[in-house]
This record gives structure tokens, sequence and C-alpha cells, in this order.
């Protein structure tokens, strides 16, 4: 289409023609993930015992600084011993007791109740990265993203079949003042989609904003006794939690609203160089602070988090698809589900700085090794490049068309039809062919993926379509998805209440913000 | 470098700066791959006993046709039923009692004793692409490969430690007579590497060829009880074996040299619409073979084989990395398993034209299910792009690197150092760093792999580098290996008896050849 025609058809939009352009797309979330696959699971019950007995014995003995004195007193109160700096030493069975409350399952709410997931257990979700202070654009250009753009992506991600979540701040938007920033990211992923979405925990007063914008959107009543969003709290490995994450923790967890105690760790720079090790300290660290969202409030859901990479030794740099953050990955969903507490962990890492081949292999080995992981929450499973410093438009759409494969993978074997396709072998005979067979014709489509953004054809007919790369065809399936974009409704009563409530925050805190004056 | 010192280096090369060259790079062939990490298998007893049954059925009651009227008549002396067009109908029984003589594991021989492969059971190896009419060049121009491309190739084979074998024709060396060109291709494998090799099937006298120039660099006695090549044989699905394979494979058979039975699946297209049921096919017609194999020698060794795609419905194109083909690896090889057959599959195809993201994705998918499958003898591990048509010399680099790391998971979790490991946690404590600990310091080369291939780097530091993409940085790396190559010695004698053998064949094989003109 030429740039002069584009604005005819714009004109000729609005919401019937949008309707149009929608029905050429299938929109529909697929439900959470129920995997019929077996798990794959290095570790027998002795090994399994090991790791839990060295991670013990890591809180018993070396014990976690808790760097924050309102948790310090929780602990003291809770009977924990305290030692020199702020280390709290658990007691095995005092942790064992603790983690025993946190629910194994839970639904995950969401404003369209169709839109409702089942978490943990043998479910699964994908979520879109987050965190990314640089996006590639829809001209692949490499730049700051701005509230228009994080609003692009959640539209993104509500069309996006695979995609069970909006999350929040896919992108930072960078043209509002950090200090609002999570006010304007929760209200777009409130208002640009009716699936579930995360809350923000950069501080404990931000994390106190979102849990009363959940409120005005759900009712506070309603989310005494449903999850109706999650927050992440990142550890500061080795065995340290920070004030900032544990203030947002208590702000979710007070709410009921569960968080995700996540180790942040570089393998062998802030861990053992050994994965086996590695896993033991992660362990200790995540248990040491499921173990506290019990002591915070009884019963309430908290899910096994930990964001995962190896660092090389040559520069200090993160690595993804390392074959040990694939062992890491099956390791830790053993141990989640010997605790049996949900697990999250990360997929779809890379460092690429483009969308090469080596973002896709890096992609794919980790989506691989995490869908046989058995993890129940898939962070990062669209957009991720460049150890997360961008987000990237074209590879968001293939990551979750490559989520929506992956998830057919782990469906397992259909057998349902088996007779009726033998049928065809005997009716087709030696040298025969299939695709003109009444079995073919009504079974094809569910039979096998065929993916849109590979391009399988002939060279020549791949030249004739204009030798497009797979950017090049990502990007343009992003244009034709966000043209074809319907808002969900969401009342106007509750639309307003949320722009007062943001209206008045705002007004409330100060707008200085350094970081503003470089956009 | 700029062009102008190019030379100055090149003259001062010679042995010893070669030698220097290559110290650069590690050569050193991994030793067979030993799995250490538990398989994904979907099928339970039950279901492996429906597949069974069905592929039993089929063998019986639809028949397979061998296109050969030798074939027809040792199945016929064998006892078996032959129908009309030469349907072999094979009884149950008669097929399970033929390919309980092929042996589950065997030793491949290269001419180095110490590059020989312990070949089925738990044991895994990794060859490159082969087949490929055209190449991505060191400049990534796609073109018609040489003689000396198929050298080049086979020279990166025996230099990348990942890499268990040349193979044959990596690429077809186009500036060749057809009928000359297994000559050619067998001497390139043979002389450019100590590594195993594959001998072409190309027809019955070709096979002969190869069988002889094996008898020349191995004895003949030698082969007699020792495995020294493989030969595929693709059968034609639906349930056909046509002449020029079964003449083959006797060739090969004759000289008790493995070969492969490998059905040529187009899923949908020449199979059912349904995974179960294309592998229920598959099977049966992989036994028909695998038992043919065992009319023409008892005990010769055999391999269970298949090249497997889908069919996409849209366009008539094969697919790779669907969901499918991982389902139906993870299914095959249970039935490989179940039959105590050694078996092969396909690693890292795809169909992208370019060496972009879909390339990595498509061949991230595919290795790490074939990883998980169980695959002994993986084939296709390096180079395939563009369904087969062409090899990149790009590409073969970086996935020769893949398949390292796919070794490196599938070699499981390392538990040798978990006690010292532990104990740097005790030392560093919360809050610490492990960069300068004696434990990391000794053990970080083994701990985490660190792709070469891969940049980890800032984007800063890349721009720094020169943006140079994954491509740009794998070719940098297939020139510096070609540099360094030092061929392995290959006795004089030897030598001048197999070029003698092709000065005869080439005189006797008339060069008249279509394809010749073309290029």
């Amino acid at each position: 289409m030429s740039i002069a025609q584009e604005p005819v058809r714009l004109r000729r939009g609005g919401r019937s023609s949008r309707r149009e352009l929608r029905s050429a797309h299938d929109t529909t979330m697929l439900p959470a993930l129920k995997r019929n696959l077996p798990l794959v699971e290095p570790l027998n019950d002795e090994q399994i015992a090991k790791i839990d007995n060295a991670s013990m014995d890591i809180l018993e003995e070396v014990g976690v600084v808790f760097r924050d004195p309102v948790a310090i007193e929780d602990w003291r109160k809770a009977g924990a011993k305290i030692g020199e700096d702020d280390r709290v030493h658990l007691d095995r069975q005092m942790v064992r007791e603790l983690i025993r409350t946190i629910p194994e399952n839970f639904t995950y709410h969401a404003r369209n109740p169709a839109n409702n997931l089942p978490f943990g257990k043998d479910h699964a979700i994908f979520v879109p990265m987050t965190g990314a202070p640089y996006m590639r654009d829809l001209e692949d250009k490499r730049r700051g993203p701005t509230l228009k753009d994080l609003g692009d992506f959640h539209k993104l991600a509500h069309m996006l079949p695979a995609m069970h979540s909006t999350a929040h701040h896919i992108v930072e938007p960078m043209d509002h003042v950090v200090a609002h920033r999570h006010l304007r990211i929760t209200y777009s992923s409130m208002k640009h989609s009716d699936k579930t979405f995360m809350g923000m925990t950069t501080s404990p007063k931000n994390a106190e904003d979102v849990m009363d914008m959940c409120a005005i959107l759900f009712g506070e009543e309603f989310m005494e006794t449903h999850a109706v969003t999650t927050g992440n709290c990142n550890g500061n490995s080795p065995l340290v939690w920070d004030e900032t994450m544990l203030g947002a923790m208590r702000a979710f967890c007070k709410r009921n609203q569960p968080v995700l105690c996540s180790p942040f760790v570089l393998g062998g720079a802030n861990t053992p160089a050994s994965t086996a090790a590695a896993v033991a300290q992660l362990n200790a660290e995540a248990l040491s602070a499921l173990a506290y969202t019990q002591v915070i409030r009884k019963g309430c859901p908290a899910i096994y988090g930990h964001y995962l990479s190896t660092v090389s030794m040559k520069s200090g740099a993160p690595m993804a698809g390392t074959p040990e953050i694939s062992l890491m990955n099956f390791m830790i969903g053993q141990m989640a589900r010997h605790y049996r507490v949900p697990w999250r962990t990360s997929n779809t890492l890379g460092g690429a700085k483009t969308f090469d081949a080596q973002a896709g292999y890096e992609s794919a080995s980790t989506m691989m090794a995490v869908l046989m992981s058995g993890a129940n929450y898939m962070w990062h499973s669209a957009g991720w490049n460049e150890a997360g410093m961008h987000c990237s438009m074209a590879k968001f759409v293939v990551d979750a068309e490559q989520c929506a494969m992956g998830y057919r993978m782990v469906e397992g074997v259909q057998w349902d039809d088996f007779d009726e396709a033998l049928a065809a072998v005997r009716d087709i005979g030696p040298g025969g062919h299939y695709l003109g067979h009444p079995h073919t014709q009504e079974n094809f489509q569910k039979a096998f993926f065929m993916p849109d953004m590979f391009d399988n054809n002939s060279i020549e007919q791949w030249i004739a379509d204009g030798s497009k790369d797979i950017t090049e065809r990502a990007l343009l399936h992003a244009k034709s998805l966000l043209n074809a974009y319907e808002e969900p409704t969401l009342e106007a009563a509750t639309n307003e209440a949320l722009l007062d409530y943001i209206t008045r925050r705002e007004r409330e805190i100060p707008a200085v913000d350094a970081l503003n004056d470089e956009f």
C-alpha cells in the first residue's frame, strides 16, 4: 500500500471497519496451558534432598540479610534468630512450617472473567517481557519508549492469543516522570486490555497506589479473597532482600495479592560457579522470602520466582540460552514442586543487539527448556532482546507465535482421530498422497501448526514477495494488528474513578525527576 | 586486517604458522555424547503397543511396495506374501524375528582410531547437513558450490569439536559431472579429515564404488567385521521403496556396512494429518526396510532413520521447527528404543532464506527436541537452511557451537564440586561477590558455557566493535578456522591407490551429464 492510500483507508475507518480488520486476525486468548507432556527432571529424590538440605544449612548457618527494620522486627516476633548486620537465621522447621500455608494454586482474575486463569500445579501462562528502558519500534529503530508505545505493546499483548497477560511496564514510558510512572503504567494495562495484568513494586508507596487502583477496578472486598494482580520482588543475590522490595511485598501481601520472590541470579558473579550450588543458594533465597510472605499474612498466595543468567567470565556480561540455564530451570522446577509452591521463570531471554539469528537461537533454546521445566508463570515471553535493554516490536509478535507453538507441543499427542487417520492409510495405500483425502481436509488445521511469521516458500516465491526477512514480515504483522485493535469496554464510572485517583496522586507526589530531563 | 596485509601473512605461512593459528582454536573432537538427562517420552506402554500394532496391521494388510525385482525375489524366498503391484505383505512375527538380529549398538570406525565412535543406545553423535545444491559462501553469497567448497566444509567439520563426522556431500560439487561426483565426494571426506564419514547411495553402482574405496582405506577384511561408513536409503512415503535405494542398500549390507532406513515424511502430504498416525505409517515403512536389511545379511548393522517435516496446507511447503515435529521425534525415539534399533533424526532444520531470526528459532527448537528425544545419530546438525536448498558457511559454524552447547546440557548436572561450591557460599556470605573467589577461578570454564558466536556485550561495546551481526561474526570465524586448517596425514600409498581408483572409474563411467552444462 502506498503512503497516499493510507489516509483514505483510515478515513473509511471507525468501529465496523476495525472489526473487519480484526476478523482477519484470530485474537481469541488461548486458555491457560495445561501440560500433557512429561517434564525433564534431572534430579532424583536423593539429589532433591541434597539441595534442600544445603539450602536449609545456608538459611540456618549463613543467614539472609533483610535490610529493613520492619522485616527484622517481624522476624524477631516470629521467633527467628537475628544475628549481626540484620542477618536473619531461619530454622528449617520454621521455614517448612511457614511455606506450608502458601496456596499450591489459585485463580488469577482478569476484569473480564472469561480471561481468568488457573495458576499453579500443571497450568502455565505466558507473559510479555517487562522493564525495557529502550525499544525497537515499528520501523525497527532503537529509541526511548513513550506512554503511547507502552499502550501499543499492551494492545498487542491483548490481541496475541498466547499472551495471557499484558504485564505492566513492558517498556518504560520515558516521557513521564519516574515518580508518576507507576500510575500511568497501571492505568495503561487496565485500560487497553481485559486480560490479567501485573502491579508495579518500584516502592512501597507505589505498590500501595497499585493496590488502591486494583480496588477501584475489582472492589476492595473482592481483592481480600481473590488474586487480581501479581507483584515482583527481586532479591539481591547473594542472600540479601532490601527495604524497597520488602515494603512493596508487604503492600501486596496485606491485600492478599500474590508476590513473586525472585532472587536475581548472575551465575558465577553472585553465585558459585556451579549449577547445583547456584540452585542451592537461589533456593535458600527464594525460601526465605516465601517464608516472610506468610509472616506478613498467613495463607497469602506467593510465587517462587527467579531471574536467571550465567555470566561470561570474559566480559562480565550476562548470557542467555546457555546449557546451564536450561539445567537450572529443570532443577528449580523440581524444587518448587517439592515445596508445592507455584513458580515463575523467564522465557525467550537473549543478548543480541538486533533481531538476528542469535536472538532466535537464544529465545528458542530458552523457551524449549522452560516448557520442559514445568514453569507455571513464564515471564519475558515476548519482545526481550539485548539482555532486556530493549523490547522489540518485531520480536514481540514472533515470540508470541513461538509461545503458541510451544503451547501446542506441551498439549502433547492427540489421539482422538487415530483410527480415522489409520483408515486413511488404507484408503491411500502405497505411493498415493493425502492432500485430497477427507480426513486431511477435516483435520489439517488442528493437526499441524502453520506459523505465519515463518516463511517456508521457495526462494523464487520469497523473492517475488519482496525478499522480506523475518523482522520486516513481523513489523507488517504488528502494524496490521494495531490497525485492527479494538479497546475492550471499561465502565465509564470505573474509568473516571481511576483517572481521578491518578490526578490526585500526581498532585500529591512531587514530580521532580532527573531522568525526565534526559528524554 | 587490510587486504594489502593479507598476502604478507600468507607468504609467512606454512606448517608452523598454521599450527600457531590452529592453537587459537580448540579443535579437539568431543567424544560421542553420553546422555545423562532424562528423555521426553510422551507415550506410555499402552500407546507404544498401539502404534506398534497399527504399524504391524499396515505391514500385514496394506503391504509395502518394493519396486525392485531383486528385493521381490529376496522377499519371496524369505517367505513373505507378494500381492499385486509388488506389494509385500509382512507378517508381524516375521518382522519381529528379522529385526531382532540388528545390533543395538556398534563402533563406527574412523581412519584415525582416536576418532572412533560408540554408536547406539545412550550415545549420540552430531553430523553436518548433507545434500545442498546451493551454498551461502564466505561472503554470504548464494551460489552453486564447487568441489573446493565441499572441501572447505569438510575442513570445517574436521575442526569443529562437536562435529563427529564430515558426512559426505554436505554441498553438491556442481563443477563435477553427476556420474563422477560420488568418487570425488568420497575422496574429499576421506582426505580432509580423519573423523568418520558417510557413503553415497545415489545408485547401486555408486554405492559399490564407495565400498571399494572404503576397502582401500580400511582393508576389505576389516570391513567384514567393522562399520567404517554409513549409507542412507530414503523411502518414498507412503509405503514404497525404490530400486535405486534398495540396490544401494544391498551394496552396503553385503559388505556389512550400516544403512539408514529413512522414510521421507512430509506430514499431511504423504502421511495422514495426525501425528500419531503419521508415526504409525513411518514406523511401518522403517520396519519393512530394517527387516529387509536382515534378509540381505543377517546381523548386519542397520539404523532406524527418517526425514521429517510437516507441510503447510497454505502453500504445500515443508515446515520445520513446528510443535508436531518435536512430538513425532519424541515418539519415534520411543519406538526405535522399543525395537532396540539405533536411530537417526534430523537436527537444525529450517526454511529461512537467509541466516535471520527465523533460522535461529527453527534450528534451536528442533535441536532441543532432538536432544530430548534421545536420537543416536543427529543428521543435518550444521549449515542447513532454506529447507535444505543451501548450506550456509555462517550457520555451519554457529550450529556447530549450538551442538556443543546442547552436548553440555545433555551431559546433565555436575555434582563433583558441590561441597566446595557450598563452602564458597559460606566464605562469601550475604551481599558479596564470587568473581575473585578461588572456587570461581578454578571452575568457571567448566561451570558455564561461554558461546563465542553470541555477542553478549553492551550495545556501546558492540557498536565500538563494528556493529557486527551474527552472520558477519560467524564468517570471520569460519575464515579464521580455514586459515588454520591442517590436513591430517593420509599414508601416501593409500592416497595413491584411492586416486588410481578414481582415475580408472572416471575413465569407465560415461561423463555425459546435463547438469554439468548448467554450472
